[in-house]
This record gives C-alpha cells, sequence and structure tokens, in this order.
C-alpha cells in the first residue's frame, strides 16, 4: 500500500526538496543536513509508510537470517566476547551475525539506514563510550519494526529492550577500599575520550567515581595523576612507567580497562616496585586474563566476566515473537572483587 | 534479460527439484545438499544468468557503499588491524565496512549467497587458518561481478587478487638461529588446529617450518613438546608454565602466536627462568605489545607490524574501476627480528 505515495508526497508534508527526502532515506550528505529535517522527513516518511526504493521494500518482506551486531570498536575484548557469543545463539537459531564498527555521529546515521532497509533482521548495540545512537536514533528504528536490543546505562526501553551494567557502585566501593587502606595518590588511567574530551568525562561512570571518592576522602586534586592508555596495552604500559618513576609516584592505581591494568602490573614490576606494597592496582572488567597477573588482579566489573546471554534472549524473543514483546530491560550492576593486587 | 528464466528452468537444467534450485540459491539446508549438487545448479544458474528474486537483482542494480570484510575470527590482533585499516580506507571513499565471522564451511557457503544477493559491492577475505573460502568459491564469487581480494597463501588470481604473506622462510630462519645457539628441545605453541587436527598441521607453515628443523639438525621428536595455545593468551600460559615446571622442560618455545609468545614470557618470569639463558623465546607476529616485553619479543612476522594499505588499495582499485583488471598477486614474505628473548 506504501506503493501510493512517493518522495515527492514525502518532501511535500515535510517541506523540503526532493533531494533532501532522498539525501536522509540514503543517509547521505549526513553531515550537512539539520537533525530537526532529518527527523521532519523521516516523520513524514513514516506517517505516509513510504520506504526509499523497491531494493528496501522487498527486503523489508524478505528474512535477511541475519542480525547486525554494531560495536564502537573492534578488537575490545569485552565487544569480542559479545560478538562470539551473539554468533553461538545465532548459530543455533539458523542465522547469521554481520558486525558494524560505530564510532561517529556520521557512521551511526549510515548504519541507521542501512537498518532502516533492514540489511539485517534485527540488532544489537553493544556498549559505547559515546552514545552515537540517541534514544530518538533507537525509538525510530523499532518503530520501523526493527528487533532492538541496546547494551546501555542511560536510555528507557521504548518499542526496544535495555541491557544496562551501572558501573558507579562498584567503582566507588573499590575507590574507598584504596583510600580506607591509606592510599592518597591514585591515578587514573582512561579511555582516550575519558582523558581528553569534557562531554565524555562528564558521562564517564569511571572517572566520575574517581573523582567523588578523592572528593569524599579529601584527597587533593592532581590532573597530573589522570593518563591516557586504557585503549591501549602499549600506551598503559607506557603512560604508568612514567607516572612511577615520578619522584611524587601515585601509590595507587584505578585503571578503566582490564587490558590497562594488566599492564600496569607489568610496568610497576619492571620497575622493581612491591604490588600492592609499593603501588595497589584496581581494573574495570573481568577478562579471564586478570587471573594469570602476578598478583592476580583485583577488579571492578560484570559479576560473570563476559556473559552475554541475556542479550541474546532478549532480542531472540523479539525476532521469534509473532507481535512484539513490550520493551524490557535488564539491570546487573558491576561488583568488586578484590584480589591480591590492592 | 534475467527476467526470462525461473527457478524452474533452472532445476531443469542442473536436473534438479525447484526446491533445491531454492535451497542453494538462498543458501539454506547447506548440511543436507551435497557440493556436487550445488555446483550443478549455481552452474545451470550463471548459464541462465538466473538469480534468486528481485530483492537480490535490484541489489545487484544498486550500489550498497559497503565492503565486506571475512575474518575466521574476531579479537585477533591482526584482524582487528585489518579491520581498522580497511575501515579508514572506505571511510576515505565514502563506504562503510561489514564485518562477517567464517569460521566453517556452512558459515563460507551462507556468506558467499549473501555476496552474491551484494549484501556488500566488494569483499576481503581475511586470513584463515582453514580455508573456508574454496578457490572454486572465490573464483565464483569473482565471475558473478563480486570486487575481491583473498588473503591467501595457497590460491591463483582468477578474477580476484591475492595477497600472499609467505611464512616458511622466516619460521625456517628462526628455528636455525634457536639450534644454532645450542637450543635442542624447542617447544611448539600451536594454534587449535594446528595442534588437534592433521589435516590442519599439515597445512600450517609454521609446524611445517618447526618439524622441518627438527629434522635439518637432527633434535629428537618429542610430541609433548607440541601443545595449545596459540588462539588464547591464559591457555598458553598454563600450557607453558606446565611445561616450564617439568624436569625435561624445554630450552626454547616457538609460539605460533605473538600473544602466546607474551605469555611465555610471563610463565618464564614467574617460574624463575632467565630469558634467554634459561629458556628462549619466539613468536610468530608483530603485535606492538612484543615491545614491551622484558626482554623485547624476537618475532617472525610481516616486515612491517600490520600494513593493510596494500590490501585496500587492491580492492579499491577494483570498486572503482570502470572494467575489472585481471588478477593480481602481491608477495611480501615474513622476516625474523631477533630481539631479546632469543
Amino acid at each position: 500500500m506504501s506503493r501510493r505515495w512517493t518522495s515527492r508526497d514525502v518532501a511535500a508534508l515535510a517541506g523540503v526538496s526532493v533531494a533532501t527526502v532522498s539525501y536522509v532515506m540514503n543517509g547521505r550528505m549526513s553531515d550537512r543536513i539539520p537533525a530537526t529535517t532529518r527527523d521532519r522527513v523521516l516523520a513524514a516518511a513514516r506517517q505516509l509508510d513510504y520506504s526509499p526504493n523497491r531494493a528496501a521494500q522487498s527486503l523489508r518482506r524478505r528474512k535477511t537470517e541475519q542480525i547486525c551486531l554494531i560495536v564502537d570498536s573492534i578488537g575490545v575484548p569485552t565487544n569480542d566476547q559479545l560478538a562470539r557469543d551473539l554468533h553461538a545463539t545465532a548459530d543455533e537459531a539458523g542465522y547469521g551475525v554481520i558486525t558494524m564498527v560505530v564510532d561517529s555521529a556520521e557512521r551511526a546515521a549510515k548504519t541507521a539506514t542501512l537498518l532502516q532497509q533492514r540489511i539485517a533482521d534485527a540488532a544489537v548495540i553493544g556498549p559505547a563510550k559515546v552514545p552515537w545512537f540517541s534514544e530518538e536514533m533507537l525509538i525510530e528504528l523499532a518503530r520501523g519494526g526493527l528487533p532492538l536490543v541496546a547494551m546501555n546505562n542511560s536510555v528507557r526501553p521504548n518499542g526496544f529492550d535495555v541491557v544496562r551494567a551501572p558501573e558507579a557502585g562498584a567503582c566507588g566501593e573499590a575507590l574507598d577500599h584504596l583510600y580506607a587502606n591509606g592510599r592518597r595518590r591514585i591515578a587514573f588511567v582512561g579511555h582516550r575520550e575519558e582523558v581528553n574530551d569534557p562531554t565524555a568525562r562528564e558521562r564517564s561512570e569511571r572517572f566520575g567515581a574517581y573523582r567523588a571518592a578523592r572528593e569524599r576522602h579529601d584527597a587533593a586534586f592532581d590532573d597530573s595523576l589522570v593518563v591516557e592508555g586504557a585503549d591501549d596495552r602499549v600506551a598503559a604500559y607506557q603512560a604508568v612507567t612514567e607516572l612511577l618513576n615520578r619522584p611524587d609516584r601515585p601509590d595507587a592505581i584505578f585503571a578503566a580497562s582490564a587490558r590497562s591494568a594488566i599492564s600496569s602490573v607489568w610496568a610497576a614490576r619492571d620497575a622493581g616496585l612491591g604490588i600492592p606494597d609499593d603501588v595497589a592496582i584496581v581494573g574495570c572488567g573481568n577478562l579471564p586474563e586478570t587471573r594469570i597477573t602476578r598478583p592476580p588482579l583485583s577488579t571492578v566489573g560484570p559479576p560473570s566476566a563476559d556473559d552475554f546471554t541475556d542479550v541474546s534472549r532478549l532480542l531472540f524473543d523479539r525476532v521469534l515473537a509473532s507481535d512484539p514483546p513490550p520493551g524490557r530491560e535488564l539491570t546487573t550492576p558491576w561488583v568488586f572483587a578484590p584480589r591480591g593486587t590492592s
């Protein structure tokens, strides 16, 4: 029935040019088209049940038997584990998985268009340090009929499911434990964004917990103790080696990733320092590898190391449902696991 | 003009049922349909220029502006770097990248069908420990008009490009160097397949070089020195720790991955052994991380750590060419970089 309407009708209803409609529906020039215009066009298209081309129409009727996994980076252990778990569930259900990396607003817009054209039958949006998919975009995709699960601590379920893993509580607990053991100069090894981008820093539960604990325990603020390295084992090793060679070296390190915490253990050992006596170390995330460092790494992270069965279950509940269930929310707070390094 | 023909015509020409044609063209039941039947159907379909459905027809005319990257595993540093490099080039060209993991013959068949239906405009098939995409499948895809680059040391260019990275020479050089320094009991830390699957072991250039060097130097064959762990940092640490605690412990370790070589360094240090005096270590691959181990890791691998610009260049030459260039072949042999651990 959507045949009746053309891009001209959408353009007329949205009060824009036909070209603009085509740009928006095809995800082109997304950097040149104001979000308000884009939303107006998409709203008009939805109202007329218009969709960009017959290929998309046909795809919408046809099952691709693919799940789209969206991550903000490949090569991050958590995302890799998420991909493996999703692959395993998808295999059982006879589905494939296509992974797309979204690390910019433009890529998010392009990916949303591909999903609207049904490059896959459903999508999982993995945890992201920056929420490239706005709540509006998620609602838009879900309204279009796409089964969707978002791993996101800030959005609310709305035609899609939300899987939350609140970090602040466990991070605060770990930091209180460090201060309680007499640590006063705690360094923060953060991700690129957490260290350099003020808005990302504001959004970071890990940095927020670090700053709050420092205030709670009246520790002096020393911004030179906040360094980059959580994204990269080598950068972390080098940054922490530098910190530990300073005369006023930190007596503890709170690392925003497990990989950088592991590099911190190696940096401390290579610097001839005792762990935890000379320097305590706590990392975020539960990589299996955290068990083979010497001493074993104290961590904050998901209670069960990388278990994403909930995500898969929610998604396939939606994919296989005759009519879509209401939006659901699953919350599993992080926990603090003190081990040998603190 | 392909409109003239239907699945009935293909079925008649191939001498199979219409259902079988549909299964093959849609990649269903691939486990139940003999390869010979599948090939007969695809040959008939090609002869009649038949393609499964209008969605596929329409997609074939329409550019998806996506590149498909096929890897055998996510979370392997080389594949992750390949993905990042391909993303960078694709961004410049205004293309997106979708990544698909193919680690079984069934997934390869399904992925080939999706590519024939143009889920992407072009494809890169990354290095794989097992060649799930047969030379025939690559030729089939290329004939269908898909721009294709295969990172593969055994197939020949044929309507697609081949990027080769021969390993045997550098591996042999590294092993000769170990024997020349008086090592007699060299352990091999291999990938799951290299250790457990006889055909994969036969195909492995790394294991082949290990066995050849052992014979070349009249070293005794001790199969208990061949252990699993190259896929997994934790498994490698545990396997090597076990080896090094044996009374007849190895005096050198040849690790088939950089990650397992790094775990070997940790295992040796935690066992209180001197590197290289008590045990020498050589790893395969040039992770940046190999520079921060103490001592720095001796490696065999690509001359420049993870540089995949060649792959991207070859691919986009094809994607952007008005008429497809002949199949090309780029060969960059591995090199041996002796550092501190040997």
